[in-house]
């Protein structure tokens, strides 16, 4: 593990959720490694899916997760790339589509994550490209899915440009 | 849209977020549709990452969100598929590496998400099977995700099996 030469580090997060009834999840989530943490993010349904509504569907987890694991790695690799970022916003619109026949269990496809990002301070456009670049390469979430699904534009002098 | 057609719904989750300094991404969720939703999921790293540990890390709501996913379709799915499911524990060990050479931005890359199902009702072996298979194919979540990164256990006869 010099400065210099490549090193290798592990990220685990373990969540534990039990159902009782309905659609209420109780689920605990675990880091693991030398600095632990939990949290309890239980999920629900909504009213009009059978649920209760007491806490956030699971796919607001994800949308929020997703856009903040690019967000974080903004941050930390303007800071190791030298870049002088001010402030930031990332939005992220995540569709999917559900196939059924009657009643049968339905079937998942993701049909297009669109991520508009806009990164202001002292920074030129290609400064931009270069952090976005790396922090999509350094984005947990985004190495996970499949690839081509997440569809990136930067505000680039006033224009969404995809990139 | 008659009941033994094909019919397809949109799914759409956006999440609104906005980072000032260091890590906390004040992230708002809206889910859109007919009946919508709206979450303040915010995110923040830990002290030992530089964070202030406001909030959650990004990757604690991806781990719940895809456990949770999966347990929403298998309570959804047991009554489409008429199965007597009393209640059931999913426990998720989500492992990523990072390389990194010196203190450049590092990549990411994911080890593989272990999922194990336990489910308690008055099921078959082969009613287990075939509702977690059901689930799997409708969890949004794990259809966004590169294929062969989930792998699943079910405790069939007490004893964990991969399926």
């Amino acid at each position: 593990m010099t400065s210099h030469g490549k090193i290798r580090f592990d990220v685990i997060f373990e969540a534990v959720g039990h159902n009782d009834a309905k659609f209420r999840n109780d689920v605990q989530v675990f880091m693991r490694g030398a600095h632990p943490a939990s949290y309890h993010l239980p999920t629900d349904e909504g009213a009009m899916h059978g649920g209760d509504a007491s806490a956030p569907y699971p796919l607001a987890y994800f949308a929020s997760a997703l856009t903040a694991c690019v967000m974080t790695q903004i941050r930390a690799f303007a800071k190791r790339l030298s870049l002088k970022v001010d402030n930031f916003d990332v939005s992220t619109r995540c569709h999917w589509q559900g196939e059924q026949v009657g009643n049968a269990p339905y079937v998942s496809v993701p049909v297009a994550f669109n991520m508009d990002i806009d990164i202001r301070g002292q920074l030129s456009n290609s400064d931009k490209r270069e952090l976005l670049k790396a922090a999509q390469s350094g984005c947990f979430i985004e190495a996970s899915l499949k690839p081509g699904l997440v569809v990136h534009r930067l505000l680039l002098d006033d224009e969404w440009t995809e990139v």
